[in-house]
Protein backbone atom coordinates (compact mmCIF):
# COMPACT_ATOMS: atom_id res chain seq x y z
CA UNK A 1 0.00 0.00 0.00
CA UNK A 2 2.82 2.20 -0.48
CA UNK A 3 1.34 3.52 -3.51
CA UNK A 4 -0.65 6.26 -1.30
CA UNK A 5 1.50 8.87 0.66
CA UNK A 6 1.23 9.48 4.50
CA UNK A 7 -0.02 13.02 4.05
CA UNK A 8 -2.18 12.37 0.99
CA UNK A 9 -3.81 9.10 2.87
CA UNK A 10 -4.42 11.71 6.00
CA UNK A 11 -6.24 14.20 3.48
CA UNK A 12 -8.38 11.25 1.72
CA UNK A 13 -9.31 9.48 5.28
CA UNK A 14 -10.18 12.94 6.40
CA UNK A 15 -12.14 14.23 3.09
CA UNK A 16 -14.36 10.81 3.97
CA UNK A 17 -14.80 12.01 7.68
CA UNK A 18 -16.43 14.75 6.32
CA UNK A 19 -18.53 13.74 2.93
CA UNK A 20 -19.68 11.13 5.20
CA UNK A 21 -20.79 13.50 7.97
CA UNK A 22 -22.41 15.77 4.74
CA UNK A 23 -24.04 12.87 3.65
CA UNK A 24 -25.45 11.50 7.27
CA UNK A 25 -27.06 14.70 8.02
CA UNK A 26 -28.51 15.34 4.62
CA UNK A 27 -30.15 11.36 4.85
CA UNK A 28 -31.46 12.27 7.78
CA UNK A 29 -33.23 15.28 6.81
CA UNK A 30 -35.29 13.38 5.35
CA UNK A 31 -35.77 9.91 6.90
CA UNK A 32 -38.96 8.73 8.23
CA UNK A 33 -40.52 11.54 7.27
CA UNK A 34 -43.94 12.02 5.87
CA UNK A 35 -42.69 14.20 2.75
CA UNK A 36 -40.33 11.53 1.11
CA UNK A 37 -40.84 12.23 -2.80
CA UNK A 38 -39.64 9.57 -4.31
CA UNK A 39 -39.56 9.14 -7.90
CA UNK A 40 -38.52 5.97 -10.83
CA UNK A 41 -35.55 5.56 -12.54
CA UNK A 42 -37.08 2.87 -14.53
CA UNK A 43 -40.82 2.33 -15.15
CA UNK A 44 -40.72 -1.96 -15.13
CA UNK A 45 -38.54 -1.83 -11.24
CA UNK A 46 -39.17 -0.08 -8.02
CA UNK A 47 -36.04 1.95 -8.08
CA UNK A 48 -37.09 5.06 -5.60
CA UNK A 49 -35.02 7.90 -6.03
CA UNK A 50 -35.53 10.42 -3.40
CA UNK A 51 -35.15 13.98 -2.66
CA UNK A 52 -32.04 12.97 0.41
CA UNK A 53 -30.62 10.92 -2.32
CA UNK A 54 -29.36 13.28 -4.59
CA UNK A 55 -29.30 15.86 -1.91
CA UNK A 56 -26.45 13.72 -0.53
CA UNK A 57 -24.43 13.30 -3.25
CA UNK A 58 -24.76 17.45 -4.05
CA UNK A 59 -23.01 18.18 -0.99
CA UNK A 60 -20.65 15.46 -1.10
CA UNK A 61 -19.62 16.79 -4.59
CA UNK A 62 -19.40 20.35 -3.49
CA UNK A 63 -17.24 19.04 -0.49
CA UNK A 64 -14.75 17.63 -2.96
CA UNK A 65 -14.81 20.36 -5.43
CA UNK A 66 -13.50 22.62 -2.41
CA UNK A 67 -11.13 19.62 -0.99
CA UNK A 68 -9.59 17.42 -3.74
CA UNK A 69 -10.86 19.35 -7.46
CA UNK A 70 -7.90 17.23 -8.38
CA UNK A 71 -9.49 13.85 -8.43
CA UNK A 72 -12.38 11.93 -10.20
CA UNK A 73 -15.45 11.34 -9.15
CA UNK A 74 -18.18 8.85 -9.96
CA UNK A 75 -21.12 9.04 -8.06
CA UNK A 76 -25.12 6.81 -8.54
CA UNK A 77 -27.11 9.77 -9.00
CA UNK A 78 -25.23 12.57 -11.05
CA UNK A 79 -22.75 10.16 -13.17
CA UNK A 80 -18.93 10.80 -14.14
CA UNK A 81 -16.52 13.41 -13.67
CA UNK A 82 -12.41 12.96 -14.61
CA UNK A 83 -9.74 14.00 -12.48
CA UNK A 84 -6.16 14.53 -12.69
CA UNK A 85 -4.72 13.17 -9.92
CA UNK A 86 -5.32 9.51 -10.72
CA UNK A 87 -7.50 8.88 -7.59
CA UNK A 88 -11.52 8.90 -7.87
CA UNK A 89 -14.03 9.03 -5.27
CA UNK A 90 -16.82 6.65 -5.72
CA UNK A 91 -20.16 7.71 -4.14
CA UNK A 92 -23.73 5.75 -3.19
CA UNK A 93 -25.20 8.32 -1.40
CA UNK A 94 -28.17 5.73 -0.64
CA UNK A 95 -27.12 2.16 -0.70
CA UNK A 96 -30.45 0.85 -0.44
CA UNK A 97 -33.16 2.99 -1.18
CA UNK A 98 -35.97 0.93 -0.78
CA UNK A 99 -34.88 -0.27 2.66
CA UNK A 100 -34.48 3.96 3.51
CA UNK A 101 -38.17 4.25 2.06
CA UNK A 102 -39.19 1.44 4.34
CA UNK A 103 -37.64 3.53 7.17
CA UNK A 104 -35.57 0.22 8.32
CA UNK A 105 -31.45 1.23 9.52
CA UNK A 106 -29.92 -1.07 6.93
CA UNK A 107 -29.15 1.57 4.13
CA UNK A 108 -26.30 3.58 4.19
CA UNK A 109 -24.04 6.12 2.50
CA UNK A 110 -21.13 3.89 0.83
CA UNK A 111 -17.93 6.48 0.35
CA UNK A 112 -14.65 4.82 -1.55
CA UNK A 113 -11.47 6.30 -3.24
CA UNK A 114 -9.82 3.96 -5.83
CA UNK A 115 -7.03 4.50 -8.54
CA UNK A 116 -5.86 2.35 -11.45
CA UNK A 117 -5.00 -0.80 -9.06
CA UNK A 118 -7.97 -0.90 -6.97
CA UNK A 119 -9.76 0.48 -3.71
CA UNK A 120 -7.24 2.25 -1.84
CA UNK A 121 -9.89 3.24 1.18
CA UNK A 122 -13.95 2.80 1.84
CA UNK A 123 -15.94 3.40 4.26
CA UNK A 124 -19.95 2.24 4.61
CA UNK A 125 -21.72 4.55 6.91
CA UNK A 126 -25.49 4.12 8.56
CA UNK A 127 -26.58 7.66 9.31
CA UNK A 128 -30.15 6.81 11.40
CA UNK A 129 -27.48 4.29 13.77
CA UNK A 130 -24.71 6.68 13.63
CA UNK A 131 -22.04 3.71 12.88
CA UNK A 132 -19.83 3.96 10.49
CA UNK A 133 -17.34 1.06 9.40
CA UNK A 134 -13.96 1.47 8.05
CA UNK A 135 -11.09 -0.18 5.89
CA UNK A 136 -7.89 0.74 4.11
CA UNK A 137 -5.03 3.19 4.41
CA UNK A 138 -4.36 1.25 7.46
CA UNK A 139 -8.32 1.31 9.15
CA UNK A 140 -10.02 -1.72 9.35
CA UNK A 141 -12.33 -0.23 12.28
CA UNK A 142 -16.23 0.67 13.34
CA UNK A 143 -17.36 3.42 15.63
CA UNK A 144 -20.69 3.46 16.73
CA UNK A 145 -23.07 3.37 19.29
CA UNK A 146 -21.34 1.03 21.40
CA UNK A 147 -18.08 3.11 21.03
CA UNK A 148 -15.20 1.78 18.75
CA UNK A 149 -13.69 -1.69 17.68
CA UNK A 150 -11.23 -2.88 15.35
CA UNK A 151 -12.85 -5.16 12.48
CA UNK A 152 -11.65 -8.24 12.16
CA UNK A 153 -13.32 -11.02 9.88
CA UNK A 154 -14.16 -14.63 11.10
CA UNK A 155 -12.17 -17.57 11.01
CA UNK A 156 -12.71 -20.35 8.84
CA UNK A 157 -16.07 -22.93 9.49
CA UNK A 158 -17.64 -24.92 6.89
CA UNK A 159 -20.34 -23.67 4.78
CA UNK A 160 -22.87 -25.75 6.88
CA UNK A 161 -22.14 -23.75 10.13
CA UNK A 162 -22.09 -20.61 8.23
CA UNK A 163 -24.29 -17.51 7.90
CA UNK A 164 -25.07 -16.30 4.77
CA UNK A 165 -26.85 -12.57 3.64
CA UNK A 166 -28.39 -11.62 0.36
CA UNK A 167 -30.58 -8.38 -0.48
CA UNK A 168 -33.75 -10.19 -2.06
CA UNK A 169 -34.53 -13.61 -2.16
CA UNK A 170 -34.25 -13.76 -5.97
CA UNK A 171 -30.99 -12.79 -6.39
CA UNK A 172 -31.05 -11.70 -9.81
CA UNK A 173 -31.59 -13.25 -13.42
CA UNK A 174 -33.32 -16.99 -12.76
CA UNK A 175 -30.03 -18.72 -13.57
CA UNK A 176 -28.05 -16.10 -10.73
CA UNK A 177 -30.68 -17.29 -8.58
CA UNK A 178 -30.84 -20.61 -8.84
CA UNK A 179 -26.62 -21.19 -8.67
CA UNK A 180 -27.36 -18.41 -5.29
CA UNK A 181 -29.91 -21.07 -3.66
CA UNK A 182 -27.18 -23.69 -4.47
CA UNK A 183 -24.68 -22.37 -1.50
CA UNK A 184 -27.74 -21.06 0.31
CA UNK A 185 -28.99 -24.81 0.45
CA UNK A 186 -25.93 -25.67 2.44
CA UNK A 187 -25.49 -23.09 4.28
CA UNK A 188 -26.20 -23.19 8.22
CA UNK A 189 -28.68 -19.72 8.24
CA UNK A 190 -29.52 -17.63 5.31
CA UNK A 191 -30.98 -14.03 6.03
CA UNK A 192 -32.63 -10.97 3.79
CA UNK A 193 -33.10 -7.37 3.91
CA UNK A 194 -29.72 -5.61 4.74
CA UNK A 195 -28.81 -3.40 1.60
CA UNK A 196 -24.90 -2.53 2.57
CA UNK A 197 -25.65 -3.96 5.46
CA UNK A 198 -25.00 -6.87 5.27
CA UNK A 199 -21.07 -6.51 4.38
CA UNK A 200 -20.81 -4.44 7.18
CA UNK A 201 -21.36 -7.73 9.36
CA UNK A 202 -18.80 -9.68 7.45
CA UNK A 203 -16.08 -7.02 7.98
CA UNK A 204 -17.41 -7.08 11.72
CA UNK A 205 -16.60 -10.87 11.98
CA UNK A 206 -20.56 -11.93 12.80
CA UNK A 207 -21.82 -13.10 9.32
CA UNK A 208 -19.58 -15.39 7.29
CA UNK A 209 -20.65 -14.66 3.57
CA UNK A 210 -22.81 -11.93 0.93
CA UNK A 211 -23.51 -13.03 -2.21
CA UNK A 212 -25.49 -10.75 -4.48
CA UNK A 213 -25.89 -9.48 -8.83
CA UNK A 214 -26.91 -7.26 -10.76
CA UNK A 215 -24.68 -4.96 -8.41
CA UNK A 216 -22.96 -1.46 -10.02
CA UNK A 217 -19.27 -0.21 -9.12
CA UNK A 218 -20.78 2.10 -6.72
CA UNK A 219 -22.34 -0.60 -4.54
CA UNK A 220 -19.03 -3.08 -3.88
CA UNK A 221 -16.23 -0.55 -4.09
CA UNK A 222 -16.58 0.53 -0.59
CA UNK A 223 -17.63 -2.61 0.99
CA UNK A 224 -14.25 -4.45 -0.93
CA UNK A 225 -12.42 -1.88 1.12
CA UNK A 226 -14.01 -2.47 4.49
CA UNK A 227 -13.93 -6.26 3.71
CA UNK A 228 -10.46 -6.52 2.65
CA UNK A 229 -9.00 -4.57 5.18
CA UNK A 230 -10.44 -6.52 8.31
CA UNK A 231 -9.34 -9.58 6.04
CA UNK A 232 -11.67 -10.67 3.94
CA UNK A 233 -12.10 -11.84 0.17
CA UNK A 234 -14.21 -10.01 -2.28
CA UNK A 235 -14.36 -11.32 -5.37
CA UNK A 236 -16.72 -12.31 -9.04
CA UNK A 237 -18.56 -15.64 -8.73
CA UNK A 238 -15.44 -16.69 -11.11
CA UNK A 239 -12.92 -15.69 -8.51
CA UNK A 240 -12.35 -13.03 -10.19
CA UNK A 241 -11.92 -9.12 -9.66
CA UNK A 242 -15.59 -7.25 -9.19
CA UNK A 243 -14.30 -3.67 -8.68
CA UNK A 244 -17.03 -2.92 -11.32
CA UNK A 245 -20.06 -4.74 -9.76
CA UNK A 246 -22.13 -7.20 -11.22
CA UNK A 247 -21.96 -10.69 -9.49
CA UNK A 248 -20.39 -10.38 -6.08
CA UNK A 249 -19.21 -12.93 -3.44
CA UNK A 250 -18.13 -11.13 -0.24
CA UNK A 251 -16.59 -13.87 1.78
CA UNK A 252 -14.59 -14.12 5.41
CA UNK A 253 -12.01 -15.95 4.82
CA UNK A 254 -10.00 -18.05 1.42
CA UNK A 255 -12.01 -21.00 3.13
CA UNK A 256 -15.15 -20.43 2.80
CA UNK A 257 -15.07 -18.35 -0.07
CA UNK A 258 -13.30 -21.44 -1.83
CA UNK A 259 -16.52 -23.58 -0.54
CA UNK A 260 -19.20 -21.30 -1.94
CA UNK A 261 -17.43 -20.89 -5.02
CA UNK A 262 -17.46 -24.66 -5.71
CA UNK A 263 -21.05 -24.43 -5.29
CA UNK A 264 -22.03 -21.49 -6.93
CA UNK A 265 -20.59 -23.01 -9.82
CA UNK A 266 -21.84 -26.67 -9.21
CA UNK B 1 -59.05 2.17 28.87
CA UNK B 2 -60.65 2.90 32.44
CA UNK B 3 -59.88 -0.74 33.61
CA UNK B 4 -55.95 0.52 34.85
CA UNK B 5 -56.18 3.51 37.14
CA UNK B 6 -53.61 6.47 37.19
CA UNK B 7 -51.17 5.37 39.74
CA UNK B 8 -51.08 1.81 38.41
CA UNK B 9 -50.73 2.99 34.84
CA UNK B 10 -47.90 4.94 35.82
CA UNK B 11 -46.05 1.98 37.80
CA UNK B 12 -46.36 -0.28 34.92
CA UNK B 13 -44.64 2.58 32.56
CA UNK B 14 -41.87 2.81 34.96
CA UNK B 15 -41.74 -1.04 35.70
CA UNK B 16 -41.60 -1.51 32.08
CA UNK B 17 -38.89 1.26 31.17
CA UNK B 18 -36.46 -0.69 34.02
CA UNK B 19 -37.34 -4.34 32.59
CA UNK B 20 -36.08 -2.64 29.02
CA UNK B 21 -33.30 -0.72 30.35
CA UNK B 22 -31.99 -4.35 32.30
CA UNK B 23 -32.50 -6.24 28.79
CA UNK B 24 -30.71 -3.42 27.14
CA UNK B 25 -27.62 -4.26 29.03
CA UNK B 26 -27.79 -7.83 29.47
CA UNK B 27 -27.97 -8.00 25.58
CA UNK B 28 -25.94 -5.49 24.73
CA UNK B 29 -23.19 -7.46 26.98
CA UNK B 30 -22.66 -10.32 24.31
CA UNK B 31 -24.09 -8.70 21.29
CA UNK B 32 -21.69 -8.88 18.70
CA UNK B 33 -18.82 -10.45 21.21
CA UNK B 34 -16.98 -13.95 20.00
CA UNK B 35 -18.17 -15.49 23.17
CA UNK B 36 -21.67 -16.26 22.18
CA UNK B 37 -22.77 -19.60 22.88
CA UNK B 38 -25.63 -21.00 21.00
CA UNK B 39 -27.30 -24.21 21.96
CA UNK B 40 -31.01 -25.23 19.97
CA UNK B 41 -34.20 -25.85 21.16
CA UNK B 42 -35.25 -28.32 18.47
CA UNK B 43 -32.94 -29.87 16.61
CA UNK B 44 -34.61 -30.25 13.74
CA UNK B 45 -34.77 -26.24 13.00
CA UNK B 46 -31.80 -23.66 13.45
CA UNK B 47 -33.39 -21.66 16.62
CA UNK B 48 -30.24 -20.80 18.94
CA UNK B 49 -31.07 -19.23 22.81
CA UNK B 50 -27.83 -17.13 23.85
CA UNK B 51 -26.25 -16.58 27.31
CA UNK B 52 -28.07 -13.07 26.72
CA UNK B 53 -31.60 -14.19 26.61
CA UNK B 54 -31.54 -16.14 28.89
CA UNK B 55 -29.88 -13.15 31.25
CA UNK B 56 -31.76 -11.35 30.09
CA UNK B 57 -34.90 -12.77 30.93
CA UNK B 58 -33.78 -13.50 34.34
CA UNK B 59 -32.83 -10.14 34.93
CA UNK B 60 -36.06 -9.00 33.94
CA UNK B 61 -37.65 -11.54 36.13
CA UNK B 62 -35.72 -10.28 39.04
CA UNK B 63 -37.36 -6.99 38.56
CA UNK B 64 -40.69 -7.94 38.41
CA UNK B 65 -39.95 -10.27 41.76
CA UNK B 66 -39.11 -6.97 43.54
CA UNK B 67 -41.36 -4.68 42.28
CA UNK B 68 -44.56 -6.67 41.01
CA UNK B 69 -44.41 -9.38 42.66
CA UNK B 70 -48.52 -9.62 42.43
CA UNK B 71 -48.37 -9.83 38.35
CA UNK B 72 -47.89 -13.12 36.60
CA UNK B 73 -45.65 -13.54 34.25
CA UNK B 74 -44.78 -15.10 30.74
CA UNK B 75 -41.51 -15.48 29.40
CA UNK B 76 -40.24 -17.07 26.35
CA UNK B 77 -37.35 -18.90 28.16
CA UNK B 78 -38.10 -19.75 31.85
CA UNK B 79 -42.35 -20.34 31.04
CA UNK B 80 -45.17 -19.24 33.56
CA UNK B 81 -45.70 -17.41 36.81
CA UNK B 82 -48.98 -16.89 37.74
CA UNK B 83 -50.27 -14.00 39.79
CA UNK B 84 -52.72 -12.34 41.71
CA UNK B 85 -53.31 -8.97 40.81
CA UNK B 86 -54.81 -10.03 37.10
CA UNK B 87 -51.90 -8.49 34.94
CA UNK B 88 -49.58 -10.71 33.68
CA UNK B 89 -46.31 -9.44 32.07
CA UNK B 90 -45.13 -11.33 28.56
CA UNK B 91 -41.78 -11.37 28.12
CA UNK B 92 -39.83 -11.86 24.83
CA UNK B 93 -35.75 -11.55 25.78
CA UNK B 94 -34.28 -11.64 22.31
CA UNK B 95 -36.52 -11.31 19.67
CA UNK B 96 -35.14 -12.11 16.20
CA UNK B 97 -32.23 -14.40 18.06
CA UNK B 98 -31.53 -15.35 14.57
CA UNK B 99 -31.08 -11.49 13.71
CA UNK B 100 -28.67 -10.70 16.99
CA UNK B 101 -26.17 -13.75 16.48
CA UNK B 102 -25.72 -12.20 12.99
CA UNK B 103 -25.01 -8.89 14.17
CA UNK B 104 -27.76 -7.21 12.50
CA UNK B 105 -29.47 -3.94 14.12
CA UNK B 106 -33.30 -5.68 13.61
CA UNK B 107 -33.84 -7.67 16.76
CA UNK B 108 -35.45 -6.45 19.31
CA UNK B 109 -36.32 -6.81 23.44
CA UNK B 110 -40.36 -7.17 23.77
CA UNK B 111 -42.45 -6.13 27.47
CA UNK B 112 -45.94 -6.40 27.46
CA UNK B 113 -48.50 -6.38 29.97
CA UNK B 114 -51.92 -7.71 29.51
CA UNK B 115 -55.10 -7.96 31.79
CA UNK B 116 -58.30 -10.58 30.85
CA UNK B 117 -59.32 -8.41 27.98
CA UNK B 118 -55.77 -7.95 26.44
CA UNK B 119 -52.97 -6.23 25.99
CA UNK B 120 -52.71 -2.52 27.86
CA UNK B 121 -49.24 -1.47 27.35
CA UNK B 122 -46.17 -2.79 25.10
CA UNK B 123 -42.84 -1.28 24.20
CA UNK B 124 -40.18 -2.88 21.33
CA UNK B 125 -36.96 -2.31 22.31
CA UNK B 126 -33.42 -2.32 19.85
CA UNK B 127 -30.60 -2.09 22.40
CA UNK B 128 -27.99 -1.63 19.44
CA UNK B 129 -29.47 1.42 18.56
CA UNK B 130 -30.99 2.43 21.72
CA UNK B 131 -34.09 3.02 20.36
CA UNK B 132 -37.58 1.68 21.71
CA UNK B 133 -41.36 2.18 20.32
CA UNK B 134 -44.01 2.08 23.59
CA UNK B 135 -47.49 1.88 22.64
CA UNK B 136 -50.61 1.85 25.61
CA UNK B 137 -51.75 3.51 28.54
CA UNK B 138 -52.09 7.15 26.77
CA UNK B 139 -48.57 6.36 24.83
CA UNK B 140 -47.70 5.97 21.40
CA UNK B 141 -44.03 7.10 20.72
CA UNK B 142 -40.64 6.01 19.99
CA UNK B 143 -37.32 7.46 21.26
CA UNK B 144 -33.86 7.02 19.93
CA UNK B 145 -31.17 8.72 18.31
CA UNK B 146 -32.97 11.18 16.70
CA UNK B 147 -34.66 11.93 20.10
CA UNK B 148 -38.91 11.29 20.40
CA UNK B 149 -41.53 11.41 18.29
CA UNK B 150 -45.05 10.46 18.17
CA UNK B 151 -46.16 7.24 16.80
CA UNK B 152 -48.47 7.17 13.88
CA UNK B 153 -49.60 4.83 11.50
CA UNK B 154 -49.91 5.60 7.70
CA UNK B 155 -53.00 6.34 6.00
CA UNK B 156 -54.80 4.38 3.73
CA UNK B 157 -53.19 3.71 0.23
CA UNK B 158 -53.68 0.49 -2.34
CA UNK B 159 -52.07 -2.62 -1.96
CA UNK B 160 -50.20 -2.01 -5.12
CA UNK B 161 -48.78 1.31 -3.43
CA UNK B 162 -48.45 -0.77 -0.31
CA UNK B 163 -45.03 -1.74 2.00
CA UNK B 164 -45.47 -5.25 3.32
CA UNK B 165 -42.55 -7.06 5.68
CA UNK B 166 -42.19 -10.25 6.82
CA UNK B 167 -38.91 -12.00 8.54
CA UNK B 168 -38.36 -15.13 5.93
CA UNK B 169 -39.72 -15.76 2.64
CA UNK B 170 -40.67 -18.67 3.75
CA UNK B 171 -43.29 -17.19 6.14
CA UNK B 172 -44.90 -20.85 7.97
CA UNK B 173 -46.37 -23.93 5.85
CA UNK B 174 -46.58 -24.34 2.50
CA UNK B 175 -49.98 -23.29 2.63
CA UNK B 176 -49.59 -20.46 4.60
CA UNK B 177 -46.48 -19.33 2.15
CA UNK B 178 -48.99 -19.44 -0.59
CA UNK B 179 -51.77 -17.28 1.11
CA UNK B 180 -48.63 -14.44 2.06
CA UNK B 181 -47.67 -14.85 -1.65
CA UNK B 182 -50.78 -14.65 -2.98
CA UNK B 183 -50.67 -10.63 -1.21
CA UNK B 184 -47.58 -10.07 -1.62
CA UNK B 185 -47.32 -10.26 -5.29
CA UNK B 186 -50.01 -6.95 -5.20
CA UNK B 187 -48.04 -5.07 -3.15
CA UNK B 188 -45.60 -2.45 -4.21
CA UNK B 189 -42.41 -3.74 -1.99
CA UNK B 190 -41.89 -6.76 -0.28
CA UNK B 191 -38.98 -6.63 1.92
CA UNK B 192 -37.84 -9.57 4.61
CA UNK B 193 -35.22 -9.85 7.61
CA UNK B 194 -36.51 -7.49 9.81
CA UNK B 195 -37.67 -9.88 12.97
CA UNK B 196 -39.66 -7.27 15.26
CA UNK B 197 -38.24 -4.22 13.57
CA UNK B 198 -40.70 -4.50 11.27
CA UNK B 199 -43.69 -3.96 13.36
CA UNK B 200 -42.08 -0.89 15.13
CA UNK B 201 -42.08 0.36 11.30
CA UNK B 202 -45.87 -0.03 10.51
CA UNK B 203 -46.21 1.79 14.12
CA UNK B 204 -44.08 4.43 12.78
CA UNK B 205 -46.01 4.95 9.50
CA UNK B 206 -43.29 3.75 7.20
CA UNK B 207 -44.30 0.43 5.84
CA UNK B 208 -48.12 -0.57 5.76
CA UNK B 209 -48.28 -4.28 6.73
CA UNK B 210 -46.31 -6.93 8.34
CA UNK B 211 -47.66 -10.67 8.20
CA UNK B 212 -46.40 -13.77 9.47
CA UNK B 213 -47.35 -17.14 10.46
CA UNK B 214 -46.08 -19.63 13.30
CA UNK B 215 -45.58 -16.68 16.26
CA UNK B 216 -46.14 -17.28 19.87
CA UNK B 217 -47.87 -15.33 22.02
CA UNK B 218 -44.69 -13.86 23.61
CA UNK B 219 -43.97 -12.88 19.92
CA UNK B 220 -46.94 -10.23 19.36
CA UNK B 221 -48.04 -8.93 22.32
CA UNK B 222 -46.27 -6.12 22.87
CA UNK B 223 -46.23 -5.24 18.78
CA UNK B 224 -49.70 -5.44 19.42
CA UNK B 225 -49.99 -2.48 22.16
CA UNK B 226 -47.31 -0.48 19.73
CA UNK B 227 -49.29 -0.61 16.44
CA UNK B 228 -52.83 -0.35 17.87
CA UNK B 229 -51.66 2.94 20.23
CA UNK B 230 -50.56 4.31 16.83
CA UNK B 231 -54.05 3.51 14.89
CA UNK B 232 -53.36 0.29 13.39
CA UNK B 233 -54.77 -3.09 13.59
CA UNK B 234 -53.43 -6.86 14.48
CA UNK B 235 -55.33 -9.72 13.87
CA UNK B 236 -55.25 -13.27 12.78
CA UNK B 237 -55.61 -14.06 8.84
CA UNK B 238 -59.13 -14.17 9.65
CA UNK B 239 -59.47 -11.12 11.11
CA UNK B 240 -59.95 -12.37 14.75
CA UNK B 241 -57.89 -11.86 17.58
CA UNK B 242 -54.38 -13.16 17.40
CA UNK B 243 -52.96 -12.51 21.10
CA UNK B 244 -52.08 -15.83 21.64
CA UNK B 245 -49.67 -15.53 18.57
CA UNK B 246 -50.31 -17.97 15.30
CA UNK B 247 -50.97 -16.03 12.01
CA UNK B 248 -50.57 -12.54 12.24
CA UNK B 249 -51.56 -9.84 9.79
CA UNK B 250 -50.54 -6.46 11.00
CA UNK B 251 -51.93 -3.29 9.18
CA UNK B 252 -51.72 0.32 9.78
CA UNK B 253 -55.23 1.30 8.71
CA UNK B 254 -58.46 -0.67 8.66
CA UNK B 255 -58.65 0.08 4.58
CA UNK B 256 -55.07 -1.94 3.72
CA UNK B 257 -55.84 -4.31 6.82
CA UNK B 258 -59.25 -5.31 4.76
CA UNK B 259 -57.33 -5.88 1.11
CA UNK B 260 -54.80 -7.57 2.66
CA UNK B 261 -57.19 -10.09 4.46
CA UNK B 262 -59.10 -10.59 0.89
CA UNK B 263 -56.12 -11.97 -0.64
CA UNK B 264 -54.93 -13.90 2.24
CA UNK B 265 -58.24 -15.88 1.98
CA UNK B 266 -58.16 -16.04 -2.07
Amino acid sequence: MARIDAATAEDLISTAAELAEAARNATLLHFRTDALAADSKETHRFDPVTVADRLSEERMRAILARRRPQDGILGEEFGAVQGTSGLTWVLDPIDGTRGYLSGTPTWGVLISVRDAEGVVYGLIDQPYIRERFEGGLGRALVTGPSGERVLRCRGPRALSDAILFSTFPEVGTPAEGAAFRNVAARARLVRYGMDCYGYALVAAGQIDLVIEAGLQAYDVQAPIAVIEAAGGIVTDWQGGPCLEGGRVLAAANAEIHAEALRWLNG
